[in-house]
């Protein structure tokens, strides 16, 4: 054991496993330790994936141990030959392995509380670094280490998410957090909907721009996918009194030039903010849909506590079916083709009608491949909504193919009932 | 350029950009990648992801080119200050750039079809490593670079999706087919539905076990998630004909183990599955959804051409809306509650003969977290359907959050649909 570290500030993630180099499996575990690592200011300055391996991985600990003052690693900490974790590590620090007889012993029980004997082969998961912290694992067999060797900081990590994650949360609760004094990283999201990445980006950028200067500095990075853009805020603050004033500055500012699109500014999705609506309005919604095929229902009833709110929901792909369960006219359907402002609006006042709700929201469109014509190209969708105040169409012309179609058009049909709520509690 | 060198077999993929290292991305164009090197019987041994920094990148290029003998690098050829791959592999390889004039040419046609001049920015994006091979991009402005450069080759590729595939594909055929003498990996998926892993595993893993000793040999690996598992099979083989004969047999000897399970032996997914079979039978589909919340309609309208087979859905959240919608007499609520197979049954066969279809499926239970009870907890759900042979309902106990629940739920729901359809055939 080596003196007291300084703050870790550049940190190395290595995930281990060979499955983790097939085309089926990805990495995720290092998403988790970075947030929880950027929190204290500290940077990932890059992520590795590498087999089962001793050698190699010994190879990549060693290349990685002067480019950064924390390593975590994950996975490899099983009892089988393919778990070659500990070995490579103590082949990258030259430290020998040791057996620990308190996890032999917490193994021995954990086994027979099962009414099993423990497997010889579980007896190398004893084995510790020299000098090494043991991190309890209450999820799996798998005991994790802390290492602290020559300047360096070392975590070695469980596999397994569900493993992972509270071991994590510990070493950074007991061991990282005492180091560095104070300062964290404190966090905002703000959701938008309903505008292009190129437009937001164009009345955002002048504004955050200038928030590099501020003392502490905001960063600023979007999310945007079609439909649903996300800006990501950050500020390293020495206090949460001071991130939180920060935030809520950058986050006015912000408002002021994007308007109401803004759906959220505490990562709510819309889904969540519709349903916080519609509980504080008492209201209780229905849909009706053809082109979503049911996904904004699905969205809808995604929100733990949504039955409270929602009422019903028709999926009526057919026009006998627009006919039957909403009233829609078939001559109207006739006249002005199913995908149609008059029969969007005729699907939500049918829908508020006979589901006896405050409000109902329909959506109608081609979500292709096919279906399409040259009036009514692939991705032309009618959104509409009736309540209380009447009723209102909206046409969208959305690209991609049908997957984001149908999301970009339950992500309209949020957004339209969302405004028609806001407005209505103004 | 140095001679030709010999087929591959070991490849290091290195992600580039700085956004990869925050906990909101991750990269996942090595996935594409590895299935297409693995089809050559091209392994991966480690995978990074580095940030925008030129030092940094060249080291890590340089540590890896004894560890590989092909060299697939993503990002970092845009045309701003964070493009640093040009310049990191120049430094690693000690090989000059150049101005390619073909490609200034086509940047500047590029702009000038928009109306645009070319940034001076956007020349950087015209420097070609000294001997490399360049790369066209029809969808943006970074061509790649192909290297051979002593022994080792290594692919320049940009990092957006869609300009990335199509790119690599090409140098797959182009480059690297040419190199693989034949041998290629053929692979096979069976979707598996309503059994758990480690119930598939005991009886499939005696049988695929003994697949290490064919020649060739079949690997093969088990990915699983709550109500959906899918067994992958690959094989090395000479010819076309030679990994499908070696394939179907395997495929043979795993259905015969897990038996009607098996919902697909070519990737399709269960609702891909379902719509085939409502299509070939002729038959029309309606959805009549409770804990679901039109997660069963919206899974069977992914499928493209959905409108051939399904009429309609409704989702009746409220038992009013079961009554109305449906014809569940109240009573029957009353006396079973809404999650009973009396109430599923009653749903189905309401919403079959209300919407004029061969078969309607039913779904109700509680999805959580709240409303669970000790005789119901949270997780149970009924699955009910109705079709010309009657009618048929089954309980279920599902783990999970209210999303495991939800999909767990959809997937037993569509699975009976299956069941039923095929029993029609036979």
């Amino acid at each position: 054991m080596s003196a007291p570290p300084s703050p870790p500030r550049r940190a190395v993630i290595i995930a281990v496993g060979t499955e983790l180099l097939t085309p089926f499996r990805t990495d995720t575990n290092s998403l988790f330790i970075t947030s929880k690592l950027n929190d204290f200011g500290i940077e990932i300055v890059a992520k590795l994936i590498v087999g089962d391996r001793r050698a190699e991985l010994a190879d990549a600990i060693r290349e990685n141990l002067d480019r950064a003052d924390l390593l975590v690693l994950t996975g490899g900490l099983g009892p089988t030959d393919d778990d070659v974790t500990r070995l490579a590590v103590s082949d990258a620090l030259g430290l020998p392995l040791e057996e620990d007889p308190g996890i032999v012993e917490r193994l021995r029980l954990r086994f027979a509380r099962r009414g099993m004997q423990m497997p010889a082969l579980n007896l190398v998961q004893a084995q510790v670094l020299r000098g090494a912290a043991v991190l309890p694992n209450p999820n799996g067999t798998a005991p994790g280490q802390w290492v602290q060797h020559g300047g360096r900081l070392m975590a070695l990590l469980p596999g397994p998410p569900r493993e992972m994650m509270p071991m994590f949360d510990a070493v950074v609760a007991e061991r990282i957090a005492p180091l560095a004094q104070g300062a964290r990283l404190y966090r905002r999201v703000l959701g938008i909907a309903g505008r292009f990445e190129s437009d937001v980006e164009r009345v955002a950028q002048p504004v955050y721009s200038k928030w590099v200067a501020w003392r502490p500095p905001v960063s600023t990075s979007i999310l945007a996918a079609p439909g649903q853009i996300e800006l990501h805020l950050s500020v390293r603050a020495g206090s949460a009194e001071e991130g939180r004033a920060t935030l809520d500055r950058a986050t006015g500012e912000l408002v002021a030039v994007v308007g109401t699109d803004v759906y959220s500014t505490d990562g709510r999705s819309l889904e969540h903010v519709v349903g916080d609506l519609l509980r504080g309005r008492a209201w209780r919604i229905a849909t009706a849909e053809s082109c979503t095929g049911g996904l904004v229902a699905c969205r809808l009833t995604d929100v733990a506590g949504s039955s409270d709110y929602v009422e019903r929901g028709v999926v009526c792909y057919s026009n006998r079916a627009k006919t039957e369960l909403l009233g829609v006219p078939a001559e109207m359907i006739q006249e002005h083709g199913a995908v149609s402002e008059p029969v969007g609006v005729a699907m939500a006042t049918g829908m508020r009608g006979r589901a006896h709700v405050d409000i109902a929201v329909a959506t109608t469109g081609i979500a292709g491949p096919g279906g399409g014509t040259d009036q009514k190209p692939v991705g032309t969708v009618v959104v509409a909504i009736a309540s209380p105040s009447g009723s209102e169409a909206r046409r969208f012309l959305f690209t991609g193919g049908r997957a984001q179609v149908k999301f970009q058009a339950s992500q309209a049909a949020l957004n339209l009932v969302r405004r028609a709520l806001e407005e209505d509690t103004r």
